[in-house]
């Protein structure tokens, strides 16, 4: 069993004692683990502030950004925790933008996973939706 | 290893682009992700409105339900993740009616496994309790 | 496939239906599903009330407990996940506190593991943190 810290090109690692995602390598399979993901970009500035639906979008780039740089396809997450700062002003719209993203990568639904999705604040005011991702693959 | 989106015949699956649980099959044992589940009924209406200590029996219900379904017993569930609307007003009846749900299936406190309790708004405002679970067998 | 509900020695069993912890034994490797754990004491009573500081380190202690007690290095931990009651006011001062508790038990930000950090309330008024943790090793 190896184990090893990712932190993907295109954002900075954390400053703190934590990474932005973690692989566990089983031998034959592979597991990673992403931390909680925003719409955050190159400098960790946060992007879109203000705007829900862009940073959605942003958040599921950088997501699939770790996925693809490290050999996952999206379809290989397995459980995705959304946690959104108003659920009752973004549900819809979230759904909306979950739907949009799977339908672009050409993922049906019965290849998304399992998902939660509940209220809570994120570590900046400015962050709308933070997202993890737990994903599985073959080697 | 296999993947299979798990949408009850007791629940419509979700509108949006999650499943209400999913399976990995590694050979020789089963994964299943069950996601955010709540106290609602056949046609994804809620039920039990304003009646904590239901919605709890019904989540739990729906949660069993799922796992029956697919082979797992509730004692296969290895990690439990609960969200309360109000944990100042409902964490004592969520231990009492989670203590009761045990007890009417038979299992002992030492076979509930692993569990986390927190506050956080749930995607329909008459909510009052969502919860996930992890559960692992073998084939 | 051996499962076995896991509660330490310095903290008593929860009084509810669930454990400290839960392990699952795979024959080569063993998986430890940590319970959201907080500034508790021997008696389970609320350690340092009022102070935030302490209570992240009382938290990561316990933690850290239950991995020794049961064999596991605290850079077992793949993945963390943190509860803040207020965030706005303390995420600073939680990574603060988090990179001095790896800093002194001599782990490096990219054995760390990934994390996920939102603010949620705890199931007591006075707790200001609360964390749980997934562990993996060979055994």
């Amino acid at each position: 069993m190896q184990r090893k810290a990712i932190n993907p090109s295109f954002l900075p690692a954390p400053t703190a004692a934590f990474n932005r995602a973690f692989e566990v390598d089983f031998g034959d399979m592979v597991w990673l683990s992403i931390s909680g993901t925003a719409s955050v970009g190159t400098e960790c500035q946060t992007l879109h502030v203000g705007d829900f639906k862009k940073q959605v979008t942003q958040t599921y780039s950088n997501i699939k950004g770790i996925l693809l740089e490290h050999g996952y396809a999206v379809e290989d997450v397995v459980k995705w925790r959304v946690y959104l700062k108003d659920i009752t002003k973004y549900y819809d719209e979230f759904n909306a933008c979950r739907d949009s993203f799977f339908a672009e990568n050409g993922i049906s639904r019965e290849k998304v996973g399992a998902s939660v999705c509940v209220e809570a604040k994120i570590c900046r005011e400015e962050l709308l939706v933070e997202i993890e991702a737990e994903a599985l693959r073959k080697k």
